[in-house]
């Protein structure tokens, strides 16, 4: 199997020159397969610098979403950037959640992992997502509280919370503030289905907005990803039937993994991790048929499943797990 | 007169506020006035990850344009971010050319300002843009390898060739390479005329390159970015086109600011500096008449005119020019 498939997921170009072309379902990653609807018919100015009034715009109405004061929020192109970013100014000794994604172990230098278990005793820097990814498991809020209470003077607890937004009950954003030591990273991309903008936000203290701003200079985003973003935060309608609609989307992946013998793990209402003997091979057998999961290389039992599109999707999901 | 318009260019939101709505033309950017025309009708793929091989595929077309091997290009979402993302890695006692772009005394800490007369004989890291902002003044090619033979062991020459796209004969980004002490930066954003884009490169030595990629992470660029960077650098028809005509359109400029009494600065083809003995005056007497143009708040004899779209614009300015 390729090492394309277990670095992260969407790596269709490459599955489809492995296994063929065909009508591909892509289940490897966790972005909502029903993108926010208004950025295809949008057009855009490519031509001027994207003023910073617009920018204040995107970063105010993001804020509301979040329920955060907006001089917390700093916009960047990406949330992948925004840790990456952020860890360079944070740079102390930090442990990461183990298993988590991969870029935790990478964004601050020499990170090392932890159990969650052993977390909640350690006080130095702490690195977690929540939902967690790949096993989609949620820290609930006491618990996070304590996690953050518990920080030594100079140490931070950085929060991933890039699948919070079907189901934000878990969110710390909101104790974000000048004297915490917290710095919480959202992205835009998976909840509102459209990954290739290249939107998120860390949401932190002032000193750290205003160093990450220094870090960016003063035009981070395209145009397009400040006018999508703007447009779809700010569509409440949209937001609150694109949350009950993914947990029921989640439900019958659920009842689908449990009527095929799987047991899935996590609550992450967009994707779904199951344990098997030999994930690799279910990978490929699933592959075969044109559908594209996530396995990973030094879990060779886990396979993460996101959420199928529709029911049709779900059928052929489940008939490629029933024809062994 | 508001800081925003002696911060940089592009401030037309602050100058509507201010001098009030009407037909305005913005004089007061170096981006040129006639975009690319392929963007305006692609369709993006918004909810997939940029696939890496796109990526690599925008890198190797932008290489091409470049004259440079693909593997010293790394794409960044706008060449101001890869300054300071740069400036970051690099992290040395620097000089920066002044007068130059304001980023360029800020990528790293403690930059300090140094005469072009005496950068020849400096042999620390040094910056300067060729063409250089604002005054427009072109270095020799061999002017340019003189000043790389200066750099000391550990001391680097970043280049900023924001401006090299109409005429990049004295580009110094074909001596790129893993033992010369040699960054170029370039802007897709100016030449193409699509700044809203937010795309440019770093060309530097392998282990900066992959040094930088850690910093970005995986997915750097837009989807749009990576699309419409790919199809206009392989527009070669459009792109010769475009050099000879802004350089007649800088040509129209010229005489018509000698036939209004002024002196044009530097060689830049898509601006000119004009020196006057109160720049603020002019400035707001041309923006009382809906044409933005660029002060400078250090050197109050200064005003940057970037190229009008065509023989009306010309027209207006001239006669905003006439009419004291």
């Amino acid at each position: 199997m390729s090492a394309r498939w277990t670095w992260h997921g969407g790596g269709l170009e490459a599955a489809r020159r492995h296994f063929g072309a065909g009508d591909w379902i892509d289940l490897s990653t966790g972005i909502n397969p029903h993108p926010w609807p208004g950025a295809a018919n949008m057009v855009f100015d490519w031509q001027r610098l994207p003023e910073p009034e617009a920018l204040t715009r995107l970063e105010a109405t993001a804020a509301g979403f979040f329920g955060v004061d907006p001089r917390h929020v700093c916009a960047v192109p990406g949330s992948e950037i925004g840790l990456r970013l952020t860890g360079a100014l944070v740079s102390r000794p930090a442990r990461h959640f183990a298993p988590s994604y991969r870029t935790h172990g990478e964004m601050i230098a020499n990170c090392a992992p932890i159990e969650p278990e052993a977390a909640r005793g350690h006080d130095g820097t702490l690195i977690l997502a929540n939902p967690n990814n790949p096993d989609g498991r949620v820290t609930g809020g006491a618990a996070m509280r304590a996690l953050l209470n518990r920080r030594g003077t100079d140490d931070w607890l950085l929060v991933d919370e890039a699948f919070a937004d079907v189901d934000p009950g878990a969110s710390v954003a909101t104790l974000v503030d000048d004297d915490a030591k917290l710095i919480v990273f959202r992205s835009f991309g998976k909840f509102f289905g459209l990954a290739g903008v290249r939107l998120g936000f860390v949401i932190a203290p002032q000193t750290v907005v205003a160093a990450l701003r220094e870090r960016l200079g003063a035009w981070p985003l395209s145009a397009a990803a400040i006018a999508i973003g703007t447009a779809a935060y700010a569509d409440r309608n949209w937001i609150a039937a694109t949350r009950a609609r993914r947990r029921a989307d989640a439900a019958a992946l659920d009842a689908l993994l449990v009527r095929q013998g799987y047991r899935p793990v996590g609550e992450c209402p967009l994707f779904r991790l199951i344990e098997v003997d030999d994930a690799q091979a279910l990978f490929e057998r699933l592959a075969r048929r044109a559908i594209l999961t996530r396995p990973f290389a030094d879990q060779p039992r886990w396979l993460r499943i996101g959420l199928p599109a529709n029911a049709d999707a779900r059928a052929r999901l489940e008939a490629a797990l029933t024809d062994g």
